[in-house]
Order: structure tokens, then C-alpha cells, then sequence
């Protein structure tokens, strides 16, 4: 990257910086070396926001006041918790049934979304057909014998799912298994509920159909009273659907693992019967046990739509930039595009040594040509900083 | 069991709870329902002492000291922990690869042991030769196309593996994995080392042989100066040989999920090519974060041996009843054989009931015929009162 530096003014303390964060990600794949990682690795970094992470901030504190009213107060429940076995798989899919609205035995609770993702495309997937770009583990996880093919999303159309476009390619894949993440990541595409039910009817002979809809609370969608918003309304009208669900994003514990997956029950007790018999610390336990309160999810709510103005704001915000093309967002998190003679690796790493700002650099999301960034949406002040600080460095 | 409580005398109460509880142990399978579970279900039992629970507690006690200072007192430190990813695999076996003395590339960090077993056998095994009695995830685990054979242990020679006929055992079965867990559970049997070596001498072909060293804290070995005990001085000079160890049982904090497996690089590189992205907690990682730190080390050896007294004392103890027969054991735990008259169940829901002691009844353990309680061992006065009640119902 350091040969792509010409556009930009850069001091030489700064180019010695660039270059070891260079190596560190080089080393980190295609995942972002973790913050603690390079704070331990290169001390001048002193990281202020965190905008690589995709999580709504608020939901944190609640979640954060809720667990030291109920735990931290209680020394002796806690040390418990760390100490004793957690529940199995299904007394915890018991607990989340109601909330969810989903009968207990379609539940598969998981250790983060990421078993979930792993368990299903290990255990019911040959093929499978991914639409990049798109949340790397679909295609790393296949392992040496499961095949992967791609559909092209357009970043002149939004990154928008073409519904008939797409499943005449996953038809022609001849794929077993399709991904679609809705909204997006990293683009933030939601597919409109017409155009999902469509793909889906078309696809229903497929072995696997896997909708991800990590970050649908953050989409403008109708929710029924009381519940959360999610997408199985639709997919629950086909079998062969797997709704995978990440609980990091919209209660930012990423720390906690905690997700799960919706499928068929014949599936899930495969799974269990041979595996993920203690897969959920007692934290995650605890986690998963605050959905059986009404009173909780009503506060979530709350934060939610607190939160969700925050992204309107940010996202008006960007929409007036002149030196980025910002493409529009159902999510917590907005990708834009920089100019090509730009390196995206060199802004995210000026963001972070002079305002102490982490941004995804979306250099080695496959199917994205051109210099990316993902800048995930966070609390007001927080918010205010990025913008300036995205004007400081590419305006 | 209600039909076997003719030679022990219960109350018409004792018999109605009796039947509450076996309802709700045929649900849980082989494996004991928690405590929490038991407890929400049953008001009426009152637990004081966890003798089913595996795991020292002095060193949860350690655990618990140094958490409380590294992280309770540091409120901002801990939500982080909660809302942050942890780090990836390989990150976290950097750590724990000095205090092991393991390279970091032969390390498979585990979301607790039974990860790594289902792992290997999902990954590295097509049939398993199992030594029965076992920790039924060994045969659990084994999914539909994975055959298991048996090798019979023998309590008449102390649950003792006689290295010529379990060699020629598994080599008959055609297996391409065998397994022994040693100490074993539930027995408690240690493998000398010679003998071990010499199995492993002779299964050297086989594709995967697993070692579980989950309870040789607990077994009276020589250790390297700074060392933890281990059985991998013999197992690394066998490439088919993956350790698993689980961190539960000599830590006491079976909540956070931790443990792991020592194998091939090849293995935990394919392993970690398809999954376990982030496989563990942030609580889990601050765990394994304390082996890097040598005065935890010593601190935790002091309350090791501290503990292995606690032991010797138990043990010496059941020797001298004459009315179980009480197993030789180098894990911190002990098999009971009753009298064949009595059930081993309603002896497990006396104690609960009676003296508020709750331990492991194994008559869902295969290949154990006849009437045997698992009692954990753990502080000075919870054993006296374990002790007392096994005598107040038994003797």
C-alpha cells in the first residue's frame, strides 16, 4: 500500500506506522486484526472510535445496566455462572421461543452466528452460491469438497438482489445451497419482502436456502406489536429456508457469542444428537435468559429506535459528501466508495493514527473493485467525529 | 426406579419427588440434568453440595480472586470484554503455548473440550474404538457414517487397560481412531506411562489417537519445574496422537467454556481454514490471558496440591466403608459400586433430598453393569458431609 500514497500528504513518522499496520493485517486474513490486537502491537495507536464494529451502542448500556442489576450485584450468582455447567442447547431455545416467536425445536442456539453458519454449511451443503460481496465465512467455511460459486452484485444498482437475475444464477449453479444476507453485508442492501418471497418460491427445491438477517432490527421494517423485527414471516412459509441470526450486532456483545439459527427440526436434532452439547457459555445463558422479559425487549425497543435515528442522521450527513460516493443502507453501517487513485487501506490507517478512528478497509472483500470502506454508524458524538474526520482526510 | 425402593425406607413425600425427578432425568439423556435445571423444576430440593460437578474448587476460588481484581474492579475494561470480538484462534495459542510448552501451531483453541472432540471426530475419524465405561461424548459425537466398536473395561481389575488386549482390541475393530481418556471417567484409572507409551507404540498407524488428559492435574505425576502435570512428554513423540484437555475440571469453570487440543499443524490449520472464527468468549480469552502469567501459575500449583490432600483424605476415607466399594482413583472423583439391591438412583435422589448432596448416578453409563454412584470430590467440609450422608443411607 505504500506505494499508492501520492494523493495524499503523509509525514514520515506516519509512513513508518503505515507500514506495520501493513504487516499486521497481512497477517490477519480476511477478517480486521481485532483492536486489542494492534493496540498491543503498535502503542502509538490510541484508539478513540470504534467503526469497524458493527454493533448498536446503546443496546450495550442496556444490556450492560440489566447484567450488573441482576449478576454484578450478586457476587455469589456470578461466581456461579462462571463456575457451574451452562444449560443445554434446547432448555435455552426454550427460553428464546417466545420472544422469537419461533416453536423451540426449529431453534439451533449457537456459540456466535459464526457455529451456526459453520454447522449448516459443514453438515447440509455441497455447493453452495454465495452473492459477493458478501460476509467472508459463507465461502471459508466450505470446506476442501464443497464447491462455491458467485453471483455479482452491481455497485451501480445499489448492490439491489435483480430477483430474476439471481435465481436463474443459482439455477444455473446448480448449487445445493444459497446465501443471502439481507440486509447486506457490506453494503446494506435490504431485499424488498416482495422480491425475497419470490427468490424464495423459486428456490424451494434447493437443499439449503440460508437467509442471514443479522442486521435486520436496523432496517426500516413493520414490526408486530411487541416483537422484533426479522424476516420469518416470509421465510417460515418455505422448509428448506435456514434463518441464521447474529446477536453481536443489535446488542453489541460480541464478546459473549451468542446467536442462533432457524431451520428444520429434523436438522436440529441431527446436530444435537452429535454435537454442540455445552456450546453456550453461562453468560450467553444469562444473555439469552433476558428475552424471557417482556419489560426487557420494551427498553430494547426503545434504545433501538433511539439508535435508528442516529443512523438516519449519518446517513444524511454522508449523503451530502462530494468526495465519497455513499451507497444507500438498511443497516447499522455504510460502505462507501473512494476515488480510485486513493488506497482505502492508507485512509483507514491516516483515520486511525490522527483521529484515532477504525474503519473497515474493505480491501480483500472479494467481488468489490474499487477502494471500499465500511464505516460502521455508532453513538451521536461519536458519529459527528467520523464525519469530520472522513472530511478532514479525503475532502 | 419407584419399583426398586423395597430395602431403603422412604417417606410417602420422598416417594412423590422421587418421581418428579425421574421424569426429569429421562429427558436429559445421558448426560445429568444441571442443577439450575433440576432446582427450577423441583422447589423442594435444596441443594447445599455439587459432589456431580467435576472440578476443584480452590482453584476456582483462585480464578475468582484474580478476576475480580484484573476485571470487576475495571467496570470499562469488562464491558468491553462483553462487547468486543475476542480474539481469533490463533492469537489466543500464542498465549497459552509457553505455560504448555507446546508449540502455538499445535494448539486448537476448543469453546470448551467437548468442541475439540466433536472436531476431531467429525473431522479425523470415519470408526472409534471406544473403551467403555466412557464420557459418552466419545460415542455421541459420532455422526451416522462414523462407526463405534467397543472395548470393555473391567471393575473386577479396577477399570485397570491391560495395554496387550486393548492394543489387540483395537486393532481387531479396524477402527482408524481409538480414545483413552486417562485419568478415565468415570473410573479414575491412570495409564502408567510405560504402559501408555507402549499402546502408542503399537497404534501408531492408526489415522487419529486421541489422549484426553482432562483430569491429570489431579493424578500424582512428576512435573517439570514450573510445569503443569500432562501425558504429552510420551503422546508428542506420536503424530497420530491429538491431546484433548479441558480447562473445567482442574480450573473449576466449566461456565466460560475453555479448553483445547494439541495435534498436528496440518489439522489445526485445516481445522481453522473452515471455521471457529471466533470460537472464543472474551471471558475465555482473560482465562487463557493467566497462563501467560507465571505467578498464576505457581499460586494455581499451591492450590493444586493443596487439593490433592483433600483427596488422599477422601479416598482414605471411602476405603474403610464397607458397604459400597469404592474404586482406586487418580481423578478427583470417585466410583462407587452400591449393592446390587439398591438403586443407584433413588440413593442419588436420597441424598439430594435428604442432605442436599447431588451426585453423579451412572446407570446410563454403558458397559457399567450394575449399581454405581460418581462422587466429586471437593473441600474439606463438604466431603465430611458427604462422607456422613453416604453412611446415613448406605450403611
Amino acid at each position: 500500500m505504500l506505494s499508492d500514497l501520492t494523493p495524499l500528504r503523509v509525514s514520515l513518522k506516519e509512513r513508518e506506522i503505515l507500514s506495520q499496520l501493513e504487516q499486521l493485517s497481512a497477517r490477519s486474513g480476511s477478517h480486521s486484526p481485532s483492536l486489542g490486537t494492534m493496540q498491543q502491537l503498535i502503542p502509538e495507536i490510541n484508539v478513540d472510535i470504534d467503526s469497524c464494529y458493527l454493533s448498536n451502542p446503546l443496546a450495550t448500556d442496556l444490556f450492560w445496566s440489566h447484567f450488573n442489576a441482576d449478576v454484578l450485584a450478586d457476587p455469589q450468582l456470578f461466581k456461579r455462572m462462571l463456575e457451574a455447567y451452562p444449560s443445554q442447547n434446547r432448555e435455552i431455545a426454550e427460553r428464546l421461543s417466545t420472544a422469537l416467536g419461533i416453536d423451540a425445536n426449529h431453534l439451533f442456539i449457537a456459540n456466535g452466528a459464526t457455529e451456526a453458519i459453520q454447522a449448516v454449511i459443514h453438515n447440509y451443503s455441497s455447493h453452495i452460491h454465495i452473492s459477493i460481496p458478501t460476509f467472508s465465512p459463507y465461502y471459508e467455511f466450505a470446506g476442501p469438497h464443497t464447491q462455491v460459486t458467485k453471483f455479482q452484485l452491481d455497485p451501480a444498482k445499489n448492490f439491489a438482489v435483480d430477483p430474476e437475475e439471481y435465481v436463474e444464477s443459482v439455477l444455473r449453479s446448480k448449487a445445493d445451497t444459497a446465501v443471502l444476507i439481507s440486509p447486506n453485508n457490506p453494503d446494506g442492501y435490504l431485499i424488498p419482502d416482495a422480491d425475497l418471497e419470490w427468490i424464495l418460491s423459486q428456490l424451494s427445491s434447493l437443499r439449503t436456502m440460508i437467509v442471514d438477517e443479522s442486521f435486520v432490527h436496523f432496517a426500516d421494517r413493520p414490526t408486530a406489536p411487541g416483537g422484533l423485527p426479522t424476516l420469518t414471516g416470509i421465510t417460515q412459509q418455505f422448509e428448506n429456508v435456514t434463518v441464521v441470526k447474529s446477536m453481536s450486532k443489535d446488542f453489541g456483545i460480541a464478546g459473549i457469542r451468542a446467536g442462533y439459527a432457524i431451520m428444520q427440526p429434523e436438522r436440529v436434532d441431527q446436530l444435537l444428537a452429535h454435537g454442540y452439547l455445552w456450546n453456550t457459555s453461562g453468560l450467553a445463558e444469562y444473555f439469552f435468559s433476558l428475552f424471557d422479559r417482556s419489560a426487557f425487549l420494551t427498553e430494547y425497543r426503545q434504545e433501538l429506535f433511539r439508535y435508528r435515528r442516529f443512523i438516519d442522521n449519518f446517513t444524511t450527513a454522508t449523503a451530502r459528501f462530494d468526495f465519497v460516493r455513499a451507497f444507500d443502507t438498511s443497516a447499522n453501517f455504510q460502505l462507501m466508495q473512494i476515488h480510485a487513485d486513493v488506497s482505502a487501506e492508507v485512509v483507514t490507517a491516516l483515520l486511525l493514527l490522527r483521529h484515532g478512528i477504525y474503519v473497515r478497509n474493505c480491501s480483500d472483500k472479494i467481488g468489490l473493485d474499487g477502494e471500499f470502506l465500511r464505516v460502521a454508524i455508532r453513538t451521536e458524538p461519536e458519529n459527528a467525529k467520523v464525519l469530520d474526520a472522513l472530511a478532514d482526510i479525503l475532502s
